[in-house]
């Protein structure tokens, strides 16, 4: 017998027949023998549905008061969810961010969890009830109710796990787990059947769409296993595990892509030490959230250089005007931008014990004839700059390369 | 300067327009140098669309959860009316029912208020903020949500009201007040402008429209003055408060009727000591609530004859089988009903010094060809029911009979 917190998104319960089939599964969960904690997000469509009626009342609503309005989405679920439960002949109790209590910090709209109250849950469950709390909801120390921001459900799932020490946290969506790169640009993409923490973090860009990265980095925190899995299948997904226990055969887990890149180039800076410094240190004290460095070689200008970097799309828009004064307060021409670039990432835990991956995945870019812009490493992943393109291109031969298509040792577990 | 509040219930909310219309006045109160604290209700038709969802999703849904979802409604209103308001230039903030706290019993979906916290209002009113609670809600002593039943946000409002000792409650309703009688039947009703928490509550069936009975009785309990107006005009409305307060030179204060009436008359009971205490026994042993009961004289059966008594006609179809299983008990032969009948009465504190009202009602419907079914009287109200058919005719009579069409004293406040 085990505790099992088990997590539905919004789709999963956006409709009351899909809550029924919610309450469907945490039955057959009771009735396997286990204890079932459920976290809920609101029904989907609806917290858009009330931060319209915010905005439409106060063109810059009150974070405070937006809270309360979208917390109502997840208290609605919740309470159907125990009502569907009741339907089918089951018990149920929903409990909310207050009655818990989900402590967070006051920070309204993406509040952090500080602490989870774990008896209400304990009390529930050993009345022979299932719990259903509503996620993405907390209160501060003052009592005044907060989000976590968006997607806050799994990192309510994956805290209240922790509080709890439940055995498992299922996290059901609409995929049915993490692949080894996005499916829709590589036919040869496979379900991924174990990956570590860190591994699914610096997936960011695949794994963000099925799992928050703020939730990864508490179950990564409090080692608890996570399990991404679909909500309209019974099929195993994906388990996010301890590194140790992901079998480390493999060099590379996952292929990702980053389509929200641009490169900033800033012409003709001078020459001098001291100037790069000063550039990337205004740019920072602004806080423009730069990503790579690129180092041109001096061509020709004599004592001239251009400084490449890149950022996000989504901030280079934001940021403009600052890169721009920077530009001329550090003696620069002008600055050229380029949107037209992907970043492609390997990922792997194995990357830490080979040697040679870096220059695999260069040649197998060349062989391509794709040209790299710029470059990142870190311990488990690498990262490529290249013209976007040859974007689907890439991702192909670098999945493939690394033998990716192949059934591996972390698909047996 | 004084410390008011004001209810706004859901027709006054209805609209994210009407919202800001809410949001206006409280203004003009706050820049009037007056502290206010609102009370709204959800917004028309949400608690009927949020409960929906809930019986949909479970047949018999259990009281806990109705209540989880109904308090959405609410909760919405509170903040989207704090958001309104500042975005009109004011400070608001809205304070739920756990926030505040409202103490309640645990009798979901129609919960008592215990007690209310002042604190949290008071020290919004200190900051300068004008508080807007969300109405019908509370939480239990576990901290599990409550709601106060329909029409609860009136009760919110008193109850808050005599909690923080303000000044005065204004209830703000889609009326401009209490009439002398339903204006619909009988041209010459008035509004009345002062009227004792005693009259109100006998004149449940004109009041109830405007004003929850519950909070009438917590407004005479705690002596807060309440002023029951219309939110789309600035008319002064009706002050219902303590009858010192009323000017008493007004024998009759209002006529009200009721529809909702119906006779039963179970018949050919042996005229035997002890059978009719045992019918009305038993009736109130199964809570079968009876209102009046007319005494028959025997007419010829011998040793036999009928007991009638009325009750409401939604009680009727509820109780219908106890009702004709006790007839069988005690020996009747059967059970006969009438639901074409009506209940008018005159209701005002001056029956208490004025002799001769009942004689002059019963004058005034004879007058009419209006046969009198049967009589109740209490200290401030004398009831007749009649044939459903002469309603108008005899409330205009009464209405009229006794003086009501003309101005009195109690309007000049």
């Amino acid at each position: 017998m085990a505790l099992v917190v088990q997590k539905f998104g919004g789709t999963s319960v956006g409709t009351l027949d899909r809550i029924q089939n919610v309450a469907r599964r945490a039955l057959a969960t009771r009735a396997a023998g286990h204890d079932v904690v459920l976290i809920v997000s609101a029904m989907s469509g609806e917290t858009n549905r009330l931060l319209k009626l915010a905005h439409e009342t106060c063109q810059i609503p009150s974070e405070r008061e937006l809270d309360v309005i979208a917390a109502t989405g997840e208290q609605v679920a919740a309470a159907l969810t125990a009502l569907a439960i009741q339907s089918q002949g089951g018990e149920a109790r929903s409990l909310l961010g207050h009655q818990l209590r989900v402590h967070t910090d006051s920070a309204f709209t993406k509040a952090r969890i500080v602490r989870i109250d774990g008896d209400r849950i304990f009390e529930t469950v050993r009345e022979g009830k299932i719990a259903v709390v509503a996620g993405f909801q907390g209160v501060d120390p003052r009592g005044n109710i907060t989000t976590l921001g968006r997607g806050g459900s799994d990192t309510s799932a994956v805290a209240v796990a922790a509080a709890i020490h439940a055995d498992e946290c299922e996290i059901y969506t609409d995929v049915d787990g993490v692949y080894t790169t996005d499916p829709n640009i590589c036919p040869s993409a496979r379900k991924i059947g174990r990956i570590a923490y860190e591994e699914m973090l610096e997936l960011a860009s695949l794994g963000a769409k099925v799992l928050q990265i703020r939730s990864v980095e508490l179950a990564m925190k409090y080692g608890v296993p996570v399990h991404v899995r679909s909500s309209f299948s019974d099929v195993t997904g994906t388990w996010v595990v301890k590194d140790e226990e992901t079998l480390e055969d493999v060099v590379v887990a996952g292929v990702a892509y980053d389509k929200n890149e641009a490169k900033a180039q800033i012409l003709e800076v001078p020459d001098r030490p001291g100037v790069v410094a000063e550039l990337f240190g205004q740019l920072s004290a602004r806080n423009v959230p730069v990503d790579m460095i690129i180092q041109n070689t001096a061509y020709g200008y004599g004592d001239r250089t251009d400084v490449t970097f890149t950022l996000a799309k989504t901030d280079l828009h934001r940021y403009r005007g600052d890169i721009e004064e920077l530009a001329r307060k550090v003696g620069g021409s002008g600055v050229r931008y380029d949107e037209d670039v992907v970043k492609v990432s390997i990922v792997g835990l194995g990357m830490r014990s080979h040697a040679g991956v870096a220059s695999k995945m260069f040649g197998l870019l060349a062989k391509e004839g794709i040209n790299i812009q710029a470059i990142t490493t870190s311990e488990i992943k690498i990262s490529c700059l290249i013209a976007a393109k040859y974007t689907e291109l890439a991702v192909r031969a670098l999945h493939d390369g690394f033998g990716l298509q192949h059934a591996s040792t972390r698909d047996a577990s």
